[in-house]
C-alpha cells in the first residue's frame, strides 16, 4: 500500500480559482518526503475510470504557477456521479495505480462522490484516504463560512452591475440582470455591493430563498422607476413560484436535466428575456433591457479576488496536510475566525456532502428584495483589495435664462 | 459673442472611457486663459435644449480624475437625433447662455448631431465652434485608425473568449458568445485574440460583414466539434441573411427601434437561444450554451485598456486645442502614425458623419469565419499592457494498466 502515491482531480462547475487548489495540493504533495508520484485525472472521476491519469510530477513548478492564476479546471471537469459500480471501477484504477490518496476538488455533488467513494473503499478494505477540497461560485457548501471560487465570483457580479449601474444611469430604463444560483441567492446578493450611492441599482434583488411572484415583481419595478426613473434588478436564476418551480424552467421549451437531475438554467436568456418582456407589456416601460451573465460570471479571465486566490490555494495545502499528518478522511472548510480572518478545519465527509446551504435569514432584508447589512460585512473582505472605484459629477446646475418654468 | 464660455455633452451609447474624453476637454479647456465658463449638458442634446446644465467649473479636479476612470457617460446621455426645428431650440439655449464652443463627444450618430448644428449654426450666423469627440466601442467611424472605447470593449471581449475556451476545454461542448456590433464586426473579431495555442477557441467568428447561412453555420459547428470535440463560436449581434435581414430581427417578437430607426439588437439573449437551439435540433449536441455578452461588454467596471484610457483622454484635450487653436469645425481622428504610435487630426464632420466604417477585407479570413494576421497586428497594441496570461498542464500521460486497449 502506497500512502506516497497521490491522484488528485477536479469536478462540477471550473472557477477562477480552482487551479489555485489543485497547484497548493500538487505543490505540497510534492513537498512531502514520502510522496514519490503525484498524478491527476483527466476530467474527474470520469477519467479515473478511463485511467486518463497525468503524471504531475512532472511539471514544473513555474507552470503550475501559471497554471495557479488561469481560470476553469486544468484538469478538465465531470458532472458524472458515481454509484456503486462507478465507484467500483475507481477502485480498480486506484489499486492498480497503487493510489493511497484521493483528492477532489469540487462542490455538494462532488464532496458527495468523495463520500461515496470513501465508503466503497472502506467496504472493500482497501486503505484510500479520501478528501474533499470545497469550490463553488454558489457559496452552497454547509459548515464553511464561504467557499473558494464564490468571493471571485462574487466580485465579478458587483462589477458588472457597478457598471451597469452607470450604464443605465446615463441611458435610463429598467436593466435586469440574470445571476447563477440554483437554490442560493449568494452570488446574485453580491450585487448589493455595487452600491455607493442611496440611488445606486441594484435597487431589487431576487433570491431563490424567497419565493417569486410576478405580480409582486412588477409592483416593485414600478415603484423604483416612478421614483428614480430607472431600475436595476439583480435576478437568480433559480427564483421559483411557491410550488417551488423555478421561473426558468416553465419557459424552457424541453427541461435539460444533468446528471444529477438538475435542470440546466444556464445558458439560455430566456429568464431575462421573459422578464423584461413582462416590464414593457404591463408596465409600458418603453427600455428594458435584460443580460443573463452566463458564464462569464464563473470564468471570465482577469476577474478575481486576491483572498480568493489566497484561501483556494491554502485548501489545497491544508488538504495534504491533514491527508499526510491526520488519520481520518474529510472536507476541508473554512472557518472565519476574525473579521477578516481565516482557520481552516476538517470535517467530516456527511456533514458537507450533497448537502446545500442557503442565504441565512439574518442576510436578507426583511422586504425580500434587499440584503441586510450582515451580509455586506460578511461579504466585503471576500471581494479582495484594489476594487475600481467610480465617482460621479457633483457639479452645481446652472440657472434657467430661457426655460425657468420648466 | 463668447469664445471663452463652452458647453459638452455626451451621446450615444456610453463606453468604459468616454469619461476619459469629457475630462480631458474640461481640464484643457479649464487650463485655457480666455475660458471663463465651462458647463456640462445632461443627457446630451435633450439636455441643452432642457437647458439641463451643470457647472463644470466647479468641479474639484481630484473628483474630475475619479469621474475619468469610471465607465458609463457622467453627464448621462441620449438616442435623441436633432432635427432642423431641435437644433433652433439648441442655438436658442446656446445663445442665451452666451456659448461659444460646443464639443459633443458620440459615434457616427452623434457627429452627425454636430454637422447639422455646426450647418445651423452658420445658417443662423450665430459664430459657434462645433467639435465631435469621438467615441464607439463598434469602432465604426470612418477617417479614424479605431475609435476610443473600442479598445477596452475589445479587451473584454477577448477576455471573455479566453476564459469561456478554458471552462469549455474542461466541461467540453459547444459555446455560442453574442458581441455587440450592429453593422461593424471589430469587436467580435476581437475575440480572435483571445487564442494562445492552436486549438483554443474561438473555433469560428461570425461577422456582420459576411452573409450569414445556417447552413454553413451548423456545418461549420460540426466540423470542428467533430475534431475538437468543442467548439467555441463567436458570433456579433449584426449577422444577418443575403437579403441583408439581421438573424436577430427575424426572431423579435415584436421590432423595437430607436430614434435613428435602428432595430434594438441587444438586451436580449434571443439570438444566442436560436443558434443554440438550432445546434442542439440538427446536430444532436447534448451540451450547448450561450451568452449574450450585453451590456457587459462596455459597462463592466474594471476591464480597461491603458492605452484607450490614454487617448480617449487625448481625444478630448486635442478637441479643445483645435478649438481654442484653430479656425474651423470639425471631428478629432486618431491616426496610426506607428507600431505602436498616434497622432491626432482635425477632419471635415462631414467625413464622418452618419458614415459606417465596417471591416476592411484584409482583416476577414478567406473563410469568412475567422480574422487575419493583419487584424492581430492592428488589435494587439490597442489591448493594453498587464493582459492576464493562461497556461495548460502539459504533464505527460500516466501509462494505463488496466484498460491498455482503451
Amino acid at each position: 500500500m502506497a500512502a506516497s502515491k497521490i491522484l488528485i482531480a477536479q469536478g462540477g462547475g471550473p472557477t477562477a480559482v480552482i487551479n489555485q487548489s489543485l497547484v497548493g495540493a500538487v505543490l505540497a504533495a510534492r513537498r512531502f518526503r514520502g510522496v514519490d508520484f503525484v498524478c491527476g485525472a483527466r476530467h474527474g472521476v470520469r477519467g479515473i475510470v478511463n485511467e486518463d491519469l497525468i503524471d504531475l510530477t512532472q511539471e514544473t513548478s513555474e507552470n503550475l504557477e501559471r497554471v495557479a492564476v488561469t481560470p476553469a479546471s486544468a484538469l478538465g471537469s465531470t458532472r458524472d456521479k458515481p454509484d456503486v459500480k462507478y465507484c467500483q471501477e475507481i477502485f480498480k484504477v486506484l489499486k492498480a495505480h497503487e493510489i493511497g490518496q484521493f483528492f477532489y476538488i469540487g462542490g455538494n455533488d462532488s464532496s458527495d462522490t468523495v463520500r461515496i467513494v470513501s465508503e466503497e473503499a472502506a467496504r472493500a478494505g482497501y486503505p484510500l484516504r479520501c478528501m474533499h477540497i470545497p469550490k463553488t461560485i454558489d457559496n452552497d457548501l454547509v459548515g464553511n463560512d464561504h467557499t473558494p471560487g464564490f468571493p471571485s465570483a462574487a466580485r465579478f457580479v458587483m462589477q458588472a452591475f457597478a457598471g451597469a449601474n452607470l450604464d443605465n444611469a446615463a441611458l435610463p430604463g429598467v436593466y435586469v440582470g440574470v445571476v447563477m444560483g440554483r437554490h442560493a441567492g449568494f452570488l446574485t446578493a453580491a450585487s448589493a455591493l455595487a452600491r455607493t450611492l442611496p440611488d445606486d441599482g441594484p435597487h431589487l434583488v431576487y433570491l431563490p430563498e424567497r419565493t417569486f411572484s410576478t405580480e409582486a415583481f412588477l409592483a416593485d419595478v414600478k415603484a423604483v422607476h416612478d421614483r428614480l426613473g430607472r431600475c436595476i434588478v439583480a435576478v437568480s436564476e433559480g427564483i421559483h413560484d411557491a410550488s417551488g418551480t423555478a421561473i426558468a424552467s416553465q419557459l424552457a421549451k424541453s427541461v435539460e436535466r444533468d446528471a444529477h437531475g438538475n435542470v440546466q438554467l444556464s445558458g439560455t436568456g430566456a429568464l431575462a428575456d421573459l422578464l423584461c418582456d413582462e416590464i414593457k407589456d404591463k408596465l409600458k416601460i418603453k427600455r428594458v433591457r435584460g443580460d443573463t451573465f452566463g458564464y462569464l460570471q464563473r470564468s471570465f479571465l482577469g476577474c478575481v479576488s486576491d483572498v480568493d486566490q489566497r484561501e483556494a490555494r491554502e485548501v489545497g495545502e491544508r488538504a495534504v496536510q491533514f491527508a499526510m499528518l491526520g488519520d481520518r478522511d474529510g472536507s476541508v472548510a473554512i472557518k472565519r475566525t476574525g473579521q477578516y480572518a481565516v482557520g481552516y478545519e476538517l470535517v467530516a465527509l456527511d456533514s458537507v456532502a450533497g448537502k446545500t446551504r442557503v442565504m441565512e435569514d439574518e442576510l436578507i432584508a426583511a422586504s425580500g428584495t434587499d440584503v441586510t447589512d450582515a451580509f455586506r460585512r460578511y461579504l466585503q473582505p471576500l471581494l479582495g483589495s484594489d476594487l475600481p472605484v467610480t465617482a460621479r459629477l457633483r457639479a452645481p446646475a446652472v440657472a434657467k435664462v430661457l426655460n425657468s418654468a420648466r
